[in-house]
């Protein structure tokens, strides 16, 4: 066994960072049996020096991140700092001074993915992100590595605590939405300010990174469509239970029929009580993978937290520690089908539409036709009313976005349409 | 990218091998992407070359398994042949001839892997398993691999598919364990000889690779406790629903409280209705994964089947072969912690008993009086009797396998006890 231990630098030293740190410290022993060389902690990037932070060594912590990625004598550079600059720089300037890098910035990933793992490709180092996507689950190389022998066909998953924190709250309390933000704030859940979750960025990252891994294609995060779920209300759980279904907010990656597309991308849907995805509670996370040979596959976890997420990071420093001591490299981007991805628009999946129409006779054939004139294929229609007023909720058979989005413009024209209260897609099935 | 080939040598080509041999030729591009090299099938060899095997070309097929793997121009030999001779052998000689070897072959690993292993060390060559273990789920990979930096504590699962079909069937049906089995005999999820399915065989096999992998530790077949479920019984599952559970046949691996020993067990199980492992339905598989930092992680999937596991296989395949092309290895036995493995009697669980008594005052007294003395805490009695026969079930708080043993035999010299109608543990809690 090698003597001359690995040496680390942390950038970052925040919720995950210093788990990162504490357990490099207390499974040290461990850490060298399984890499097959001792790892060193040699400098820790921090912006706020004068915090007190235990069990580290204050000689290592340096402000200026810049210079230790540069030092020359760093074999890893773990980067839990997040957002885009100056993780960006850094992780470049690492791989120019000699060093792997592993990484949980999923906004960075699925904006510049392909720079990123040109670079490290570049200068012949690693570039590992399990932490990026879904906290603890094994899930980027089970896809990147499991399944290399395989052909995915669709990724679909709940890649938000925070969301499906609110969600499962409101299902199970049939609290409203802010009710529910306010409670998942208050526990921890949610951060101060919610926008990167409720409003889907987080889950759309973890989709374009999920994305080109499965299709082996680059799909980056302007590519996905996004839907936040701020706008589900109570009366949308109650129409989803009246269907057997619960609301979930889903990222959902899928290949085209034809096989020449992809699509990825993250909204609210009402899901079946029965699939596995409806029970997911809590801030869990969890992701379907259906796959040609191996069918569908689901993995399921913590998907968030500082022990778990540092938990992705270290299983992925013991790789590229591995890699470093076997002048080798792990699996790079694998992009090679160039696979489009293709609008929203195209999209085939099932809908619940909810409409206000006035309680006359008609209303219903007068809706049917508008559905029909858009090839949009009707599986089932309930009716209620009541003092003049009354609520038809439709469920369609698997028609495009597009199809969609054209009936309902229609629909609103409609002199016995007083306005659509809710559309949401069906998924899961 | 290199041109030339590299060449798999393919040993058995029944439901598995046909599978992985078509998918290698219709996904030749694909995995020559991912590998960054052709690969190309240049043997396989058969018992029975006579039988006509779709899209395989005939000039392939062998019945000279060793020359096959001693041709010395094989850069990697994939076992689906199953059982301990000749699958040994051939591996053993396929390292000797600079062969890497990727094998789905659970019974063999869990008796010799240590020394597959080491021949693989010794030569330089790869061995990988991930097909061995729960069919395409990911299990190896991600316990050896994500979980590296991380201190796996518990490893809970259905890890056969069979006889989680038969469980699902007598609970969802009422049927009894026969008419079950015959079922899943005519639909083909139990082999005409289903001993090694429901006598837990197949799924101690996995306990003990499973358990090593998680533990670091050496974990042979005969270390494994146990028991099959063919004395599972309709009333059972009855006395299961009673208190919220249903029953399972679960393979348990785990570190004891101090850390310093490990336990593996294959047998049926109460465990709640609520536990993620308890809907898991028919033939599928599911393993929970309890980490010190990344919290309960479950991967869930289809545990057998010909394309399932040949996907499982291609994993392998291709990450062996980008070894092969960086001139690098995988990683190989981790077994540095020497953990001991504990007999049964150390487990610590709950048990539900149920016992026939007689129907008359002070029986239970005396049965507490038992239980006490040996000291194993109950948690809850119930109590039942009609025509001078009454039945007692008793559910204990965690005691040692060892001490309701003793419980056990102390009740059976009981004048009141007439009989011990069953014992379960209960897990998942």
């Amino acid at each position: 066994m090698r003597t001359r231990p690995l040496k680390v630098a942390l950038l970052g030293c925040g919720v995950v960072g210093s788990e990162v740190a504490r357990i490099m410290t207390t499974h040290a022993d461990d850490l060298t049996a399984r890499i097959g060389a001792p790892v060193e902690l040699a400098g820790v990037a921090v912006r706020r020096p004068d915090r007190v932070r235990v069990g580290i060594d204050p000689a290592l912590i340096t402000t200026d991140a810049t210079a230790l990625v540069k030092r020359g004598d760093i074999d890893v550079v773990v980067e839990v700092i997040g957002g885009i600059e100056p993780a960006r720089t850094l992780i470049t300037t690492a791989f120019e001074h000699g060093a792997s890098v592993v990484s949980a910035n999923k906004a960075l990933l699925a904006q510049d993915g392909a720079a990123l793992h040109k670079a490290a490709e570049d200068h012949g180092e690693d570039l590992y992100y399990e932490a990026a996507v879904a906290g603890a689950i094994p899930l980027i190389r089970p896809l990147r590595e499991s399944l290399a022998g395989d052909k995915v066909n669709r990724v679909l998953g709940i890649v938000n605590g925070t969301t499906n924190f609110i969600l499962d709250k409101m299902d199970s309390s049939g609290a409203g939405y802010q009710e529910a933000l306010d409670e998942a704030t208050a526990l921890g859940y949610a951060e101060a300010d919610p926008t990167a979750d409720v409003e889907g960025f987080d889950a759309a990252a973890k989709a374009a990174i999920l994305a080109g891994i499965a299709f082996h294609t680059r799909v980056r995060l302007d590519d996905v469509y996004r839907e936040g779920m701020t706008e589900v209300t109570a009366a949308d759980f109650a129409s989803a239970r009246q269907m057997g279904c619960t609301i979930k907010l889903l990222a959902i990656c899928e290949r085209a029929a034809d096989g020449e597309s992809v699509t990825a991308r993250v909204h609210p849907a009402m899901i079946p009580l029965s699939h596995p995805l409806a029970s997911v509670r809590e801030a869990y996370n969890a992701v379907f993978v259906e796959s040609e040979a191996a069918g569908r596959l689901m993995f399921y976890g913590p998907g968030a937290g500082g022990a778990p997420t540092a938990s992705a990071v270290l299983g992925d420093l013991v790789a590229v520690c591995r890699n470093k001591l076997n002048g080798s490299n792990g699996p790079g981007e694998s992009a090679y089908t160039r696979l489009p991805v293709s609008p929203m628009g195209e999209v085939v999946t099932r809908y619940h539409i909810s409409l206000d129409v006035a309680d006359k006779p008609g209303v219903l054939a007068q809706v049917a036709t508008v559905f029909a004139e858009h090839g949009v294929s009707i599986d089932t229609v309930r009716q209620s009313g009541k003092d003049g007023e009354a609520s038809l909720v439709v469920v369609t058979h698997r028609a495009s976005d597009a199809s969609l989005t054209g009936t309902v413009e229609a629909l609103r024209k409609l002199d016995t349409v007083r306005g659509v209260a809710s559309i949401m897609r069906v998924e899961g099935e």
